[in-house]
């Protein structure tokens, strides 16, 4: 354990490990709400603004308008960065493999930010020369999938390579190694607001209620109800053209499973066919999840070919 | 589906199931906080009320200060009778076997509560008698078993069976079909305060806001943290001087799962021994249950007897 660990309270399971983890003191929890109403609003944003005195009182440092904002500014160019490399998967021959996209939003998980936007900037020039000239980055014509639930974090990409070496590309992941990471920007406050009135929150405190609105605007399954998710999903399937969607569960996530019934019930109605793939981090299971694949890619020929 | 369901956000799978279930409406969620800090308290109290107002709108009657008074009074005498039965499960030869306490316990969540109070208190004064003539229900020297964690339903006392056909007693449920549903008594509210200055929230908001108050204090593992249920469990264990605790955990209840691991570090550092059993609805697995609880069981002869 460093100084400090954080974790939030996003599912049972994490909620309860941090406890264990925590004993000992030196873990901070963040607890999300599971609805999106005002009181949850009103506890979520107490609770990112409790986290920042914790740090401030760790550091011994105080967080400064100007710094936080200028933090703030970062994360959102990268996040541009991340829709913008995402704009070219859209393309008819993709310029960038769902594997090596996957291996970009992972290492967006860790690594320095202005690096790693830096780096992906260049890299979305690149993507576009390359979709000028029309250069795929996977072979023949190719169904388009969608990954949509559970993140896949670093050193975790089994189901991408099952798909892409079937014959596929997967053209979207719609998870927090995907859309759900970089989708919504902070609202950047300027640090100082002339026009303050006496007795307004201070800057730090404005921005990092923007911070906490942000992140209260994610679609994961933690929350109840979840709709939206499901808008977003056949929305997403559009924009990105998918031919069929694979719900990727990990084993043991209680949210994403359950509601992988609402969201395969949506796609059906909206004509595109999805598979429910439950499995974990583990290697064991490639061969009967190959099987499975093939045989639902299979079915997306015959459905066009028939 | 009847006009109304109600459910609650203990738990992801139950959570979820509620999406999936009111997906068409007629299902009513009330978000259970996973802290209990001051704005958990205000968001529940808020779910709470909300309810309340969603019962009146159903049914297009109002809650009456006398009503609420009335219906709190007899939950909480039901309360009493479940606390008075207990601690005939002190006694060093129990007058009612830990099967029995069971099915009372699962019969208290679906019976008329005035119909169901009046039984139980016939049912106390006659285990009065047995415990005054030293009746024990179970015959023998029997080793003293706690059961805790997930609460068995009505149908469900497969675990309860095998350890008293085993040769204990089950002298304590520390669990919601236990403990945690009758301890701690909802604060009684006069329907009508002459005391309450102008502007006082309405009777019936501050009764509301009494249930509320005594549902946050429940030692379930879904809240983070938990210490009051560690503490809860040792002393409950001294009280029923409990020999063993058995940790019953359904499949999938990942709270209480993966809070047995700190429930058994303090059971072991007071010199309790303890196991922890997982399984289900099922009577697949009795065989092996079986075994295992056999084997817990000879343990705690051999450390007494060595």
């Amino acid at each position: 354990m460093e100084d400090l660990s954080v974790g939030e309270t996003t599912c049972d399971a994490k909620k309860k490990t941090w406890d264990v983890l925590g004993r000992d003191g030196g873990f901070h929890v963040l607890e999300l709400p599971q609805k999106k109403g005002p009181a949850d609003r009103t506890l979520w944003a107490g609770e990112v603004k409790a986290f920042a005195r914790r740090i401030e009182e760790l550091t011994g440092r105080t967080l400064t308008p100007e710094k936080l904002a200028g933090a703030v500014r970062l994360m959102n160019r990268k996040r541009r960065a991340l829709a913008r490399m995402h704009e070219w998967r859209k393309a008819d021959a993709p310029p960038i493999s769902g594997t090596d996209a996957l291996v970009i939003m992972q290492a967006a998980l860790i690594d320095d930010p202005a690096r790693f936007t830096g780096r992906l900037e260049s890299l979305n020039k690149e993507l576009a020369v390359r979709a000028a000239a029309g250069t795929a980055a996977l072979p023949g014509a190719r169904k388009r999938i969608m990954v949509s639930g559970c993140p896949s974090v670093l050193g975790n990409w089994k189901l991408h390579y099952l798909l892409e070496t079937a014959g596929v590309t997967v053209v979207l992941d719609e998870s927090c190694t995907g859309t759900r990471y970089f989708r919504g920007e902070v609202e950047e406050m300027a640090a100082a607001d002339p026009q303050a009135s006496p007795g307004a929150p201070a800057a730090v405190e404005r921005q990092l209620e923007a911070v906490a609105a942000r992140y209260m605007g994610i679609d994961c399954s933690c929350f109840s109800p979840n709709t939206e998710r499901t808008d977003n999903i056949l929305r997403l399937a559009g924009e990105y053209r998918a031919e069929g969607v694979v719900q990727y569960i990990l084993h043991a996530c209680h949210t994403f499973n359950i509601e992988a019934i609402t969201v395969a019930d949506a796609l059906k109605s909206a004509g595109i066919p999805s598979i429910r793939i439950e499995t974990d981090y583990s290697e064991e299971d490639i061969g009967q999840l190959r099987i499975r694949l093939e045989a639902f890619l299979e079915s997306l020929e015959f459905r066009n070919g028939a």
